[in-house]
């Protein structure tokens, strides 16, 4: 089922020796320029920089770029082979120390390597690459259970208010966020969106206006200033963000701004939904203050569109995510139904844990 | 008194054949450069591309420019004076036709025209040189009230937010939201101030944030998204905004994002301060719903600040302003003593109306 006429986000071209092709996230929405990286190295300094982010997209990037890192090393022997496995993925879990999936995904392909038998290791790094490109397939079709369960909520004529980017540039094709949006937009129901055009890297407006556009959603960009008095106009009648990392009683790590706009819409009556795979909860972290916010770069912020635009030396509050409590969440779509309302029994019993 | 190593926003240097002196703001962070304007073509420019913005700081040069117009015709006789100094006041009024403070500025002068008895137009263009001195004197004096008023608000070591720039530049020198701050520095105490950008057009980094670092305050500045978390941080213990228009009830339009911002300080039990002067007030209007919003450009999101950050031709929600109910504002810093709480009753007995 195709997505309007957005391109794939991330893809492995080739056989084991192949290599990733990907959309530089950072180029749009000028321009569609497509990222090759055929080294270790070229993927950390992509989800470094951002080239690919979103969490889901960012796990299927780490898993690709774990099989890069060790294509020479088919002549080591398996401890050798594994142990430097083991290093290129902390090398890859270092690019963005906050991202629970990058992490998840990771580990899932060092348990592939430790289980997979033998010493040919060419049969494990086969092994790690099919692991990794069912990582994405397993991502396609989780996208496509959260767009199931969360479509009805996208009543006909209804506006809603998302938040940086947890779309199909997010992951490998369909979003999580804007699964429901593209569920509901196949079903050939007619709603407006409304991004937030997310600074300090503007998320919204190059990558979420972007994609909904390409998709033929009809959508109204906005800066995130604007968010109090567009609940106000009426104009919105649900939220729905992404999120990087839900703890054990339903607080959710999502984008800077998220926290806000939970606030705002409560204090509007507007609903606040969460949409994400149950690999984005982290059930050992009981609440929303075990969560470490990485600072991003203070130039991100006196140079966000190129010329400097602030005193060159100002100090800047640069989190990269803030933590919205549960309570502020009306319920959480995962791709095995919506936890509502948002409790640590509630989200236990839906994840099966 | 001086503000810190702030420069004089604008100034007349010399006698009654000087000339204006006053800060490009659109050169500002980047670099300080002063604009000179020896005759009203330079003036109406610098009005028109926003080298001097902000209500009282308009006025202030409109009047000076409308001297500077009639610098040649004192061989006029008083008919043929008035005339051409109507026709300078009307040009100069084209520069920015919404603003409210340049025509009223020009309109006083106009009347010290016309009020200016005898035939000698070089007395009469004394008399409006002194009109437009007085304008500016006016302001810093106000500016001054508005502070002194203000900064026993300012306790030593707080936090305080704001929005926009309601400062020095936008007129002569010391600012109405950060008059407190500048009175409270002036005083020795130590504090932080963070000013959110500002999206659109960053008035709060462009501007805000270079003249408290001028002025040797310590400036945080963070992106609008940044607020909510910053409040829930704990670092921030008051919140001042400008405003651009209050109306009898204390509804207050200002800068889009203070709705936003006055929403998040309730919800984070934080007082949330306007500093405006009494011409501020539209006494005549019973509350924010009468209030006309103005849109803006959709480019100034789409095209921040030079390269497109979004799709070229995206539809954009833009308002200039938005209007923060009286509910949600503890007080209401004027030049006339502090409105608290905000009630029509409160209003009208400290201005005295």
């Amino acid at each position: 089922m195709s997505v309007g006429a957005v391109p794939r986000t991330i893809e492995w071209i080739g056989g084991l020796d192949g290599h990733v092709v990907m959309i530089d996230q950072t180029r749009l929405p000028a321009e569609l320029v497509m990222l090759e990286c055929r080294d270790v190295q070229t993927m950390w300094n992509a989800i470094k920089r951002l080239s690919v982010r979103g969490a889901p997209a960012i796990g299927i990037a780490a898993a690709m770029g774990a099989v890069l890192g060790v294509r020479d090393y088919d002549g080591l022997d398996r401890d050798g082979f594994l142990k430097k496995f083991d290093e290129v993925c902390d090398y890859l879990a270092s690019s963005r120390p906050t991202a629970v999936n990058l992490r998840w995904a990771l580990d899932r392909l060092r348990r592939r390597a430790q289980s997979t038998p033998g010493n040919d290791m060419t049969t494990t790094r086969r092994a790690l690459l099919d692991e990794a490109k069912s990582i994405r397939d397993e991502d396609v079709t989780m996208c496509r259970a959260i767009g199931r369960f969360g479509e009805p909520l996208i009543k006909p004529g209804c506006g809603v208010l998302t938040h940086c980017n947890a779309g199909g540039l997010a992951t490998a094709c369909w979003g999580t966020a804007l699964a429901p949006l593209y569920a509901a937009h196949a079903l050939g129901r007619s709603f407006r969106v409304f991004p937030g055009e997310t600074r300090p890297l503007l998320q919204g407006s190059r990558l979420t206006a972007w994609e909904l556009q390409q998709a033929g959603i009809g959508v109204t960009l906005l800066c995130d200033s604007m968010v109090g008095s567009l609940l106000k106009s009426g104009r919105v009648d649900l939220v729905i963000t992404g999120a990087d990392r839900i703890t054990a009683n339903g607080d959710t790590a999502n984008k800077i701004g998220t926290y806000a706009i939970a606030v705002l819409a409560r204090a509007h009556e507007i609903p606040f939904y969460v949409a994400a795979p149950s690999s984005t909860f982290d059930l050992a972290t009981p609440d929303g203050t075990g969560i470490p916010i990485e600072e991003r770069e203070p130039d991100e912020i006196r140079r966000g569109f190129g010329p400097l635009t602030a005193p060159p030396n100002v100090d800047c509050y640069c989190p990269a995510f803030d933590v919205t409590p549960a309570a502020f969440i009306r319920g959480i779509i995962t791709e095995r139904g919506i936890v509502e309302p948002v409790t640590a029994a509630r989200i236990a019993s839906t994840l099966g844990a």
